[in-house]
């Protein structure tokens, strides 16, 4: 309920998921706006019910407070459905912080998780995306924290994007083993003994490139890495809006390359990948942009799907469990 | 010497700078080189003088390590001018590491600067560029580095892009004072008792969208920032020009607005603004991209000047003495 234009993409998203992948659909909210948008749709026959909840949590509302507030709003109504079991997954377009706190204060953390952490999924030149973790939910990590992201990183682009061994590297300022921070040094350490297909430092630019699969960093970092990309993107494509804008020539070029311009779009649109999965709860929660369209809400709740089919987090707790018993530390 | 390209662009590059601004540019490197690049060129009556340095320091060498090897360097010789007063400042589009340790170890930092800080020009959707440092000098800072850069950079825009009171920003997760990491929340109370336009904190976007003129972070976080864009623009550029070849009708539309994509690389281009300031060294230096046109260099050499013309250096010890005062803090 909580998006920039809910509860349309959301159910829209629903409606296309409930008919294409093999899910039953559960729409988390007010019930006479859910009733209305459903209507304006051809659902008949499709596995969709509602759900009621009667608050909505809105997008500039300080996360923890709003959700201790909201007892019946959509996010902690979907969270609770989760922690259940009568859901197998939580999708949300909705203030991503408070969908954060939702998960984590009422989900707990899988056994060998100290922080939850948000991967994005980023498009590359390769055509294979790049997943970053934590884009946003850990400010200051420690070492640890960025060994247990690459492991849930790495079994998460595993399971979904179906890469047998996906290359997992450590955003530094240089790809030699001695350059970094204190934390990627020791973090290097750490993972580098996991049996991972570890490929150590990567740069910035590797993100774009097709270099490596999976990128650990603190949520600092990787926040600014996906707000900085925003930024650029926007920023660009408006400059070359107006610059195509200019004379006549170039406006009729604009035109007869608008297919060009579309694919082109197409290829830099994150909702393909249908958002953000938050790693490490004890359930499965995905989170995407607040702009969500519907395709990406369907793509959104099929991850979501995947992710539970998938057994993500029992794998997850086996290999951090098999992780700590190498390493001979007490498990948390 | 030490570029992608050199020296032709560098020669090419001192040719129109000694023609179009007022300075006399000291070329430093091997001498049959630039002998035959120069005659290459039309430059009779223009100041300019080659000072002969018998080694080169590549690319891929490590930067300390080569820089107390080769004391014959184009690098060691050309910081040596400055320290000795024969040049009033030192471009360089060789080497990045290379060029700031050899300014670091011979030039010494200016009195209240705990650590020189490498400052990136960002071109915006504004049309003013955004100056954003640290961008790599430093990979572990603490909050009075950060206090620093903010004074340096506020300085060095002034003086450079002519604004008379340029809003400075901390880079951060988040617009509000509360949202940070540890180093980000102490900068903050640092920079907001100076007599500063302290806008606060800034997100990743607004390195682009023209709405803060100076951001201050660790070298850590603005490498990342800095690559991850190079490496995007990267990215964009080679997905459109894709996407433009695959039919006819788009490869005459591409044709046609051509000068739309030229206007548009002009506007993203980095070298506009002519290289990067090592700021807080005794002496003025400017590090520009390995792939620096003539176009960057010429650039390069007129903001050199204009940095020393300027007296950025005095105007920064004076500031800092006078934050130091304020603050009752020793002054280093």
């Amino acid at each position: 309920m909580g998006s920039d234009r809910a509860p349309a993409p959301e159910v829209e998203g629903a409606i296309l998921a409930a008919r294409h992948h093999d899910v039953e659909v559960l729409l988390v909210g007010r019930e006479p706006q859910l009733r209305a948008e459903l209507a304006r749709h051809g659902h008949h026959g499709l596995p969709i019910r509602i759900v009621a909840a009667s608050e909505v949590i809105g997008m500039d509302e300080k996360p923890v407070e709003a959700v201790r507030a909201k007892r019946d709003s959509s996010l902690r109504v979907g969270v609770r459905l989760v922690r259940e079991g009568s859901a197998g997954g939580f999708v949300s377009a909705g203030n991503t912080g408070a969908a954060m706190a939702a998960a984590i204060l009422n989900l707990h953390t899988l056994s060998g998780v100290d922080r939850p952490a948000l991967a994005a999924v980023f498009p590359t030149a390769a055509r294979t995306p790049c997943l970053m973790l934590d884009v946003g939910a850990n400010v200051d990590c420690k070492p640890v924290h960025l060994e247990q992201f690459a492991v849930m990183g790495e079994i998460y682009y595993r399971t979904i994007f179906g890469v047998g061994r996906p290359r997992v590297g450590i955003l530094s300022v240089g790809e030699e083993e001695s350059k970094g921070s204190e934390l990627t040094l020791e973090a290097h350490r750490l993972i580098k003994r996991l049996p991972l297909n570890f490929v150590g430092n990567v740069e910035g630019r590797d993100l774009y490139n097709g270099n490596v699969d999976v990128i650990v960093c603190d949520g600092f970092m990787g926040n600014v890495a996906l707000k900085v990309s925003e930024g650029l993107v926007f920023t660009i494509v408006s400059m070359l809006r107006e610059s195509l804008k200019v004379t006549y020539t170039r406006k009729l070029g604009a035109l007869l390359s608008r297919r060009a311009f579309e694919d082109f779009k197409r290829r830099l649109d994150y909702s393909e990948y249908g958002g953000a999965p938050l790693l490490g709860v004890k359930g499965v929660c995905i989170i995407g942009h607040g702009s969500s369209n519907a395709k990406a809400i369907k793509n959104a709740i099929r991850v979501a799907a995947e992710t539970a089919r998938g057994g993500i987090n029992a794998i997850i707790e086996e290999e951090l469990a098999a992780t700590a018993a190498q390493e001979g530390r007490s498990k948390e």
